[in-house]
This record gives structure tokens, C-alpha cells and sequence, in this order.
């Protein structure tokens, strides 16, 4: 009996980026991509068909109606793609199938139980989404750039706000809050075809001491602002990811001395970022940038005083966060791997400094997503 | 050695409705809910945790620092989080643990790999999500209502526009269109707090013969144009479903026909929508409906005379479409489960009706979630 090459991918392509860079669709639906030796074949629900035709490069596209065991097939969806697909490897008599690290456990039980194998391989899926295809990286190209439309929009806003006798900044009569300046930018991404689904962060003194606080109440004058904003463009489904700090008014001195040692640590992360260099490397690089400049590590506690509490960056793609972080233990770079590079700051007396960019790694330097300023002024 | 009741869910809340019920949080980051006989533990990131014991239920919430194996946890997040959950069961004793259709491979990979057996069980996370709690249902109530503000606000709109020479729809003058109709209702969504994430459908003849196709291009006088908005509630994540026809102008005959028809359908299909009955009961009481109007079955192949093209509707919850489908072969419904009913009819020439409510099953009556009404005339 021929032993054949298989593996197997399933799930909702909608929510599964492994499955979705396969299909090229975001089907709701659940979905299998099987590779049968040379053969890429795409099963997927009957109506959506002719849309994975023309997305994927799968070389056959089938519904689970058309491979019913003689039992007949479940009306439930994923169950009637599970039996569909184990009946694909029946058929061609297949012993053993990999799969990878995102597979329905509904999958394996299915194949599991007409006694095929199911092996395991932890870097399918993972490693090929890692390096960015020159089409993929110009969707990130796209999406960081109607980031940064809107950024410049944001911080110009808050920079030429109005004050308050409080000192808090008014906009057009109103106080500027986190929450108001969080839905002024998801309308802007909207008039752009992008969705900032997982929120933004417009976040000031005391709460950006917490790194993961989205931010909450009235800005004001005199204290550095965090914008983080990381919209996903709708018709590509990949995501843009940029960090920019204001202050409205004067800088106070430590905010000043915070700046100028974040500016510093992304630079010497991205001096790191090159091919077959470590990502542990490159987070220790803008770590020891910031200790130099006199600030000390504090993951895990919130601090009074600026500290440093999160990792440097972390890749992205068709998800905002993708393996791998750059962190202590962070494994080697390939070539067409997209990074943020993101150091920060924060304390609860003096705010929040961080600024993000998006790089590509080559062999040699990286290229760079971004064309904004670094600077704390934004006043036109 | 005592046989433990050993069950795990686990990966990304954000993206796994079963696991969001549980932890209370959409997660980005891996996660695993473990129940270890009548013990629910929560294993998430370590930034994570205080958030996790704020909204779930769990007996204890631990990360995987605390559960490393003696040769240490993975620098990669998922892998650590699988690494922790099997330490969690080896520490236990456990030789046994039953899983959901959800399970990423990952994680029985590494239980499998410490020897300990996975089973399965269909109907883990399945049953629980479809009979939805008093809270669940205040939730979809309030997406409902959400869903229905916008959807009065833009069939009164097209219905009160004003026309050009060609018949065009034209709104503050500029023509209407299904592009900007569905702006218009994201920017609208967005300002109630949810979101339009999955898109919206404003379709009219010729395209929404296909009923999957979302709609483009100039909207027209004497021309149904179907409204479909489902948003989902960013602060609960829970979803609305609402679908209403506006003809601007004079309703043509057919369509008048089409209409009674599908608010007769929609009818009986509520008539059967009953804890205990079946969902195959529901959809062929609405497509007999149909059928007793004049109209046939079409499905998978488009038509230029209205014909009825898919299933009766879905169940509805923190996933848009949830198992089970009022569709053949649907089983029985459970009282507490949340259901769209959709009847509708599509043709190239005429253009398509479709009207769409939500409704809770009960042992008698189902309980409405709408209370727009379902003509096509919506001049104010």
C-alpha cells in the first residue's frame, strides 16, 4: 500500500489565521485544508465554494455533501466537515495524518475513530505564517499606514486642545476623554475600511501605570497621553499597530529624561533586528538601553516611579499578536518576519512614555513601516 | 488511586465562545478552564488573572508559572499554557480527561504525551451555551434593541429619499448606496457600543438573488431592498440579528405577494418554535408556508423569479450563528435557547424579502425579542 503524505488543517477560518492565510476567505463556516502527497484540497461548506476557488491555490474545492460516509452525514456543520474529511483519507486509504497546533479536537476524534493516526507537527502553521510573503507584507504596509493617518489626526487634536480651568483638554466645547478620543478614532478607521475591534488605548496618569488599561476619563495638560491604535483593515484582515506619546503643553522634566531613553531602547532593538539574530537579543538590547538610562524592571508590580514592565515587541500579521514575542527566551528571526518594536515606561506619579513601530526583518537591516515622528509635541 | 472527573476547555476566549462563558474574559492570550471533580480552575496569563477571578465563577485562578514541569515551561504562550494544564493533571493523579469539539490539538498533545488519556464528549460546551441563562437573554435583548434603533433609523431613511431622474435614492444629495447605507449604520452602531464586525447586508435587485451577497452599488425606488444588521454589544459580546424589506415608492405586485408570504412564514415557524419540538419542524412549517404562496425551492441555484434559498434560521448567542440550525433534520429545541427565524424569498427580477426576528423558547409560547413592525412602508 502507497504510504501517503497528509496533513490536515480545520476549524473557522473567520477566527483561525492558520486556516484563513489557506482558504484566503474568513469563512464563518467550519472548514478543512487537507494536502493529500502533492494535492491541496479545500472542503468547505457548498455555498462558499466558488469564493475559495478563486482565493486559494488549493488544487480541488469540495463540500462535505460529496464525501458522506454510507452512514450519511450529521446536519450539525463542523461534525458533517469533521465525517466529510475522514472520509477524504478513507477513501484514499491513509494510515497517518499531521496536524497542527490549532486542529478541533471534534477533527481528531472523527479521524481517531475510522483508526487513522493523527501525529502532530507544533511548527505547521506556525513557521510559514512567520515569514510574510511581499503580498502580505504590503497588506501590513497598508494597514500601518491608514494607522498612522489616524494617529497624526489624534495627537494633533490633543496637542492643539483647548484647556479648562482644571487644566483638562476641551475639544470643540467638550472635555477630551480617553473614552471620547477612543470612539472619534474608530469612526476615522471606519471612513477608512478598518476596525478597531480589539479597542484602542488612550491612556494617561495614574492608570497607564497598568500597561493593559485602555484608559479612562479626561485628559489633561501637562501629563503625557498614550495612543496605541490598532485597527484591522477589513478587506485584507491585517492589522496595523502603532504607539505614539503626547503632552499637551510643557513636558515635565522626567517625562523628558523617559522619552529620550524609550527613543534610545527602540532604536537599539531595532539595531538587533536582523535575521538569524535572537529575539531574547533583541528585547535585552532595549531592556539594558532603559536600565542605563536609570530605570528599573518591575513586571508584574505597578510602580509610582517609571519602570519597565512588559516585553519589546511581538509579531503580527492576520492576528495582532503572533508568535513569536520579543522576550527573554525569544527564538531566532527569520527573513520577512514583521515585528512591533515597543518599549515604554510607566508610573502612576509621572504617566506613561511607549512608542511602537512596525519592522520587517531582512538578512541585513530592517525595513521600517513607519514614517511618523517620535516627539512628544505634536502641534501643528 | 481514587479515578478523578477530569475535564478540560482551552484556548483563545477571544475567539472561543464555550471558553469565553467560562472565564467571563475574551482572552487574546491561551487559556485553559479545567475542572478537576467538582473544582473549577482558571489557568490564564499571570496579567490576566484578577480580571479572571472578577468574572468567572472558578474555585481557583492559577497561570502557568505556577504549574511548570521540572524541565521548565515554553518561552511560546500557547505552549506553556498546554505545558501548565497537563502539570495540573499529573500533579492530580489524573489518568483520564474528557474534552470538548474545541480543544486546539496542542493541548492533547501534551496530555497524550504525559500519558494520560483524552475522551470526548460532543456535547461539552455545546448543550450548556445553547440554553441561555436569565443574563444571557437580558443581553441579547439589549443587542436587539441596539440592532433595532439603527435598523427604524435607516429604513426611514431610504424610505423618505428623495429621487433622481433615474430613480437612484439620493440622501443630503449625494445617491444612496449599499456602501453608504451600511457605513451609516456602523457609524451609528459604533456610537451605541457595538460593533458592525462581521459586516452588514443592504441589498437589492439584482445582486440579492444571491442571498449571501451583501449588496452594492445605487439603491432604487419600486425596489425591495433588504436590510440584515447584526452587530455585537462590545461591553457583553453578545449578538443582534435583525432583518427588515423597504420599498421606496410603490410596492410592485409581486413583491406585495412575496411580503404576505414571508410574514405568513415567519408566523408559522413562531407557531412551532416550542421547547420539546423539533427545528426541522420549525423550517419545514415555514417553507410549507412558502410553498402554499406559490413559490419554490431553489436552494444552491439562483433564480431570476422569487424562489426560497436556505434554512429557516440559527440559534444566536456570543457567536453570531450557534448550533442548532432551524433547518432538515434539525433536532429538538431546549427551552432558554435563543433563535433568528428568517424566512425569505429572492429573485434576480423582482429582488428579495426577507424579515427577521429573535425569540427565546419556552415550554409554551416564545418569548419576542423585536417589536418593529414588518411592513415594507416606512415613510415616517
Amino acid at each position: 500500500m502507497k504510504v501517503h503524505h497528509a496533513r490536515i488543517m480545520a476549524g473557522y477560518a473567520a477566527s483561525n489565521a492558520s486556516l484563513l492565510r489557506r482558504l484566503g476567505v474568513a469563512l464563518g463556516d467550519p472548514a478543512a485544508w487537507i494536502k493529500l502527497d502533492d494535492r491541496k484540497i479545500a472542503l468547505v461548506r457548498d455555498l462558499e465554494m466558488d469564493r475559495v476557488r478563486a482565493a486559494s491555490n488549493a488544487d480541488k474545492v469540495t463540500c462535505p455533501a460529496k464525501h458522506a460516509p454510507p452512514t450519511g452525514l450529521s446536519v450539525d456543520r463542523e461534525t458533517a466537515t469533521a465525517e466529510a474529511a475522514t472520509q477524504i483519507f478513507r477513501a484514499a486509504k491513509v494510515e497517518v495524518v499531521t496536524t497542527d497546533r490549532t486542529l478541533p479536537f471534534i477533527f481528531a476524534w472523527h479521524l481517531q475513530q475510522a483508526e487513522i493516526i493523527v501525529k502532530y507537527d507544533d511548527d505547521y502553521g506556525v513557521i510559514d505564517r512567520r515569514s510574510k510573503t511581499e503580498h502580505e507584507i504590503e497588506y501590513l504596509k497598508t494597514a500601518q499606514g491608514y494607522t498612522e493617518t489616524v494617529m497624526r489626526t489624534v495627537l494633533e487634536m490633543i496637542a492643539s486642545a483647548d484647556t479648562d480651568d482644571e487644566g483638562q483638554l476641551v475639544h470643540q466645547g467638550e472635555v477630551m476623554t480617553s473614552e471620547s478620543v477612543k470612539q472619534f478614532a474608530a469612526v476615522e478607521f471606519l471612513k477608512l475600511g478598518c476596525n478597531l475591534l480589539h479597542g484602542a488605548i488612550v491612556a494617561t496618569a495614574p492608570e497607564v501605570a497598568d500597561c493593559h488599561h485602555s484608559g479612562t476619563g479626561p485628559l489633561r495638560s501637562g501629563t503625557p497621553i498614550i495612543v496605541d491604535l490598532f485597527p484591522r483593515v477589513d478587506a485584507t484582515r491585517y492589522w496595523g499597530d502603532c504607539t505614539r506619546t503626547v503632552v499637551h503643553g510643557d513636558v515635565p522634566e522626567t517625562v523628558g529624561r523617559m522619552h529620550a531613553a524609550v527613543v534610545e531602547a527602540k532604536k537599539a532593538a531595532i539595531d538587533e533586528l536582523v535575521a538569524g539574530n535572537t529575539a531574547d537579543a533583541v528585547h535585552k538590547a532595549s531592556d539594558q538601553k532603559l536600565i542605563d538610562h536609570g530605570f528599573e524592571i518591575s513586571r508584574g508590580t505597578i510602580t509610582d516611579e517609571p519602570s519597565i514592565q512588559h516585553g519589546t515587541g511581538h509579531g503580527i500579521g492576520l492576528e495582532l499578536h503572533e508568535p513569536i514575542l520579543l522576550d527573554y527566551g525569544g527564538g531566532e528571526m527569520l527573513a520577512g518576519e514583521v515585528f512591533t518594536v515597543e518599549p515604554g515606561l510607566y508610573g502612576r506619579k509621572t504617566g506613561g512614555v511607549r512608542i511602537e513601530d512596525m519592522l520587517v526583518v531582512t538578512e541585513s537591516k530592517p525595513i521600517s513601516l513607519n514614517s511618523l515622528p517620535d516627539g512628544l509635541d505634536w502641534r501643528k
